[in-house]
């Protein structure tokens, strides 16, 4: 199984060596280098209902060594692709602020980590990779729970094998548990829930026996290696994957961001379950369950407005749910259970619930 | 070993049965029952130089359910104690987001979750234990990782054990490792570090091996629960902790809060480590290592400012390195080692300043 993550390297540094040869070539025959990077314009983000996710349209802009006013930017984005090249063969990871200070080691200016940041972008959308894929990480983690055996491909613990159910209170998604073969499983599904404080609960009352699940907590929005996770999860394992969250505006677009990617990560595929199910905490069960409740802000109800717009939320229980959250004007948290025992949400609510899905 | 758990919780029971007790006999007796809380009011907080942290001093004020305006807190009080001798009981956990709502079922009113919050740091001092000892813990989470086999003690999981140095993303510190017994390690130190990112290169380039060391990261201030695995570490298995920050004043008291306790948990033992020693980076690194910097807001310094009127700022490193932040107006992060190579702050940085640490 480790082939695979050789042959995701191989691809890379193909990707990566043919821009150095192209450099090259173009050097030797006295033309000015070049890039070619697909457009991130608002204009040119389109969603695609086909793959149920956004994508970038066909514009590209040309980063040229020829123009002045690029000549820096091309000159980043080189250097961001040998450095990174160097991480993968030398297995090593980094973060964004690493690459922000590693480019001073190599006198590559950046002015500040905002305008690297940015470049690292360039970089993933010119070969349409993640800079995970890069050996460059986020600081932000999630964590996941359950019986499934993954095999570890980083250096020091190549073949070993770990039990995600070992440790009750959850395994951090950091790059070993990113880069890991996923072994074997006994769960059925996959539960993936916005909050810490709902994950030890459910850990706690063994969701991951009594319904054959996986537990992950999102930890709010989604990390990308989170959406990397749940998407091989589905993909690799068949798991069908649902999702809990505050019963709220941001809630509802956390799941549809698990579901189908995010605008900003368009140039993108990879990070999305489009067969994902939202199963909760719905506008509609804030009545139903009698949830204690919240009144929504000012920007709670400008967000419903900006999503109303959004292509994705044109129809079914997305659309359903906001028009219910919009003509209430408030909002509960998955907390909220606890008014009727530690325990009601994953007695009662959860298989409610989990049962309703089917029919989603 | 389980023994010790057992005892801990047995003392709570008897600690929360005196209030209960106290409380019916009152009654009996046709007086009103009250709590005798310590004050927490600054004027009430000192610093114990033979303790090296923060503890409160002999004031305290009575919560009397004879009077109107306390009989809301007085009640409040005493159903959190209820509720937290059910956890315990039960064996459950819960959040400081649960409390609130769990109230609501029981008809005890709280404004909002920080008047609930409140009332929980009430029964805290009450009682003279930490909120974890009654199963209520708080989000946030930090994360471990060395050769170090724990035993829990969670239900479902009694007598297992795990060795954390099997997850090379790290173990994250929730209930389950923070109940667990500490069983053994072939570790010599404890490094504490303030960021994931580095936390994740210290493992990569083992660290843990290279310098015999269990591995934390902090993730910013460091959270009670981490706080409390650290001095666990130092007490019961003798290690010396020493502490990685970033070069800038909150760096220099994540440390000293590691140390010696923050104010607002004077109420508290069980959350130092006296012993524990700040490694860096200090200011007086910054010209040493050519680090790069970036300059102080005015809210870093009026910072400083603040931390050399603190009694623990007056001698030593400390206040030394407070004066030279002070001078130089700049600071560094601990990524800022990047520049000269991914592994300098493990090849060069870290073996000079742990030599350093033994005259400290």
């Amino acid at each position: 199984m480790r082939y695979k993550e050789t042959k995701k390297n191989k691809l890379l540094y193909d990707l990566l060596k043919n821009h150095g040869v192209k450099i090259y070539e173009d050097l030797d025959n006295g033309v000015f280098p070049k890039f070619l990077i697909p457009s991130r314009s608002t204009r040119n983000i389109i969603y695609d209902r086909k793959l149920r996710q956004y994508v970038l349209g066909n514009s590209a802009s040309i980063r040229n060594s020829k123009n002045i006013s690029q000549l820096r930017s091309f000159t980043q984005l080189t250097w961001l692709a040998f450095f990174a090249n160097r991480l993968i063969k030398e297995k090593k990871s980094s973060t964004l602020r690493d690459i922000y200070y590693s480019s001073q080691a190599f006198s590559i200016d950046f002015e500040d980590q905002p305008e690297s940041d940015n470049i690292i972008v360039d970089l993933e959308s010119v070969l349409s990779r993640p800079r995970e894929d890069l050996h460059i990480f986020p600081e932000e983690r999630s964590s996941v729970f359950g019986d499934l055996v993954i095999e570890y491909t980083v250096p020091g613990y190549e073949g070993k094998r770990t039990n995600l159910s070992d440790h009750p209170d959850g395994y951090l998604i950091g790059p070993s548990l990113s880069s890991a073969e996923l072994i074997e499983t006994s769960a059925d599904l996959v539960i993936a829930i916005e909050k810490g404080g709902l994950f030890t609960r459910f850990v706690e009352e063994q969701v991951d026996k009594k319904f054959k699940s996986i537990i992950i907590d999102t930890a709010g929005q989604a990390p990308r290696s989170t959406r990397y996770l749940l998407r091989r999860l589905h993909e690799e394992l068949n798991l069908p994957v649902v999702i809990l969250t505050d019963g709220d505006v941001y809630g509802e677009h956390i799941a549809m961001v698990i579901k189908s990617g995010s605008a900003n990560a368009a140039h993108l595929r990879e990070l999305t379950v489009p067969d994902a199910k939202w199963i909760g905490v719905w506008a509609s069960d804030i009545e139903k369950y009698k949830l204690p409740t919240i009144p929504m802000t000012e920007s709670d109800i400008k967000r419903i407005h900006d999503l109303k717009k959004d292509p994705r939320y044109q129809q079914g229980i997305w659309k359903n749910e906001l028009d219910v959250f919009l003509k209430i004007k408030r909002k509960a948290e998955l907390e909220a259970f606890s008014k009727y025992g530690l325990t009601n949400i994953t007695d009662k609510y959860l298989p409610q619930k989990l049962e309703m899905a089917k029919s989603l």
